[in-house]
């Protein structure tokens, strides 16, 4: 949503990151798996330095590279990260084994709408991301919010859809226009929840940032 | 920098102001005084509501808007705020004066680089915000960092400066040209600064977000 110009500008400043982690951003690439573009990310991390969480719950691992990221900006945080598809729940395992940090990241595998007993296990939270399917963010949402801490900070990516949900027209395809629908009426629900202080920021593919009212 | 259905889409989300705020918006646009774009104002915002700041130092005061945003985003912050010219100085007096909110907003006036004695009376501060002369972004940045708190974080509006940081030539003016050349070598300075994680965030006009590290 920002010129390739102003993007490009902006990740050659950004610092160079590790052998492992530029592994990841190539494995992404070349398999298809979506993960944060880079000034997302930055972004993201700003927020988790700055609140320093002492644990936090991910919505959707795919091969852990915003776990890891988290847990490398923010040493004291533990992350509780889960994911639905097998084959990327292997993969982010091997990845956090490689970087050795299991004892800090816990990945759990199945549906984040079945897996509330095992992650309440580990709550309350201070610092939640959600980036998985977005046709059901106010879901996952409302389930997980209420494991939140008090003054804690609730992250979900993927709000502005490639700017699709500021468009009118011009989506062809029924299962499109449907998602877009749900998440436009997530963007309403949240910015109008009594519970959360929120903002759109126009980074990545949008981000949604909510900080609980205490 | 993000296109106009993008942020017309996310303004239209953000909850209604009051109508002291409202006003101050009003007379800005009237009276061509610059104050942050409605998205940027909601980025500035998540990061005060998050760190909740005990003390807040702003660079640049204008009107006032951005002080009585923060101000009213965060009840326990009080915050100092500079502004080198007389009539806007007056203007933010009164505003602040309506909103009722002397006792939590200091108005410094004169330039920020001659004031350090004064800023240094109310310091240590847990928040900056600094949105003044481009040209001087790195002075103000070093002379104030130095009352940062730990776990500080400082916030740089204008960073972008509507895009041309990232364009090659285009720019006519000398005087135009010399300011870009000034804002990227600041870019460049805070990202590599050592004592600072640093994300220029693609927002309003551009905001660079430092988070001391500790």
């Amino acid at each position: 949503m920002v010129s390739n110009e102003v993007n490009q500008y902006i990740e050659k400043l950004i610092p160079a990151r590790s052998e492992h982690v530029l592994k990841m951003e190539q494995y992404a690439k070349q398999h298809d798996v979506p993960i944060m573009e880079l000034s997302g990310m930055e972004t993201l991390l700003t927020y988790v330095r700055l609140k320093k969480p002492a644990r936090i719950l991910e919505v959707g691992t795919a091969i852990g590279y915003s776990a890891i990221r988290m847990a490398l900006a923010s040493e004291a945080s533990e992350i509780v990260s889960i994911e639905r598809d097998e084959e990327r729940y292997n993969i982010a395992k091997e990845n956090v084994n490689v970087l050795d940090l299991t004892n800090r990241i816990t990945l759990l595998l199945g549906d984040a709408n079945e897996l509330q007993s095992q992650v309440e296990h580990y709550a309350p939270y201070d610092f939640m991301f959600i980036d998985a399917a977005k046709g059901q963010y106010q879901h996952f949402f409302d389930h997980y919010s209420t494991m939140l801490s008090k003054d804690g900070i609730i992250i979900t990516d993927n709000v502005l859809f490639r700017g699709y949900v500021a468009e009118e027209k011009g989506l062809e395809s029924r299962r499109l226009r449907s998602l877009v629908k749900k998440i436009r009426s997530f963007n309403e629900y949240i910015m109008q929840h009594p519970d959360y202080y929120s903002s759109i920021l126009p980074v990545g593919d949008g981000m949604m940032v909510s900080v609980r009212k205490s």
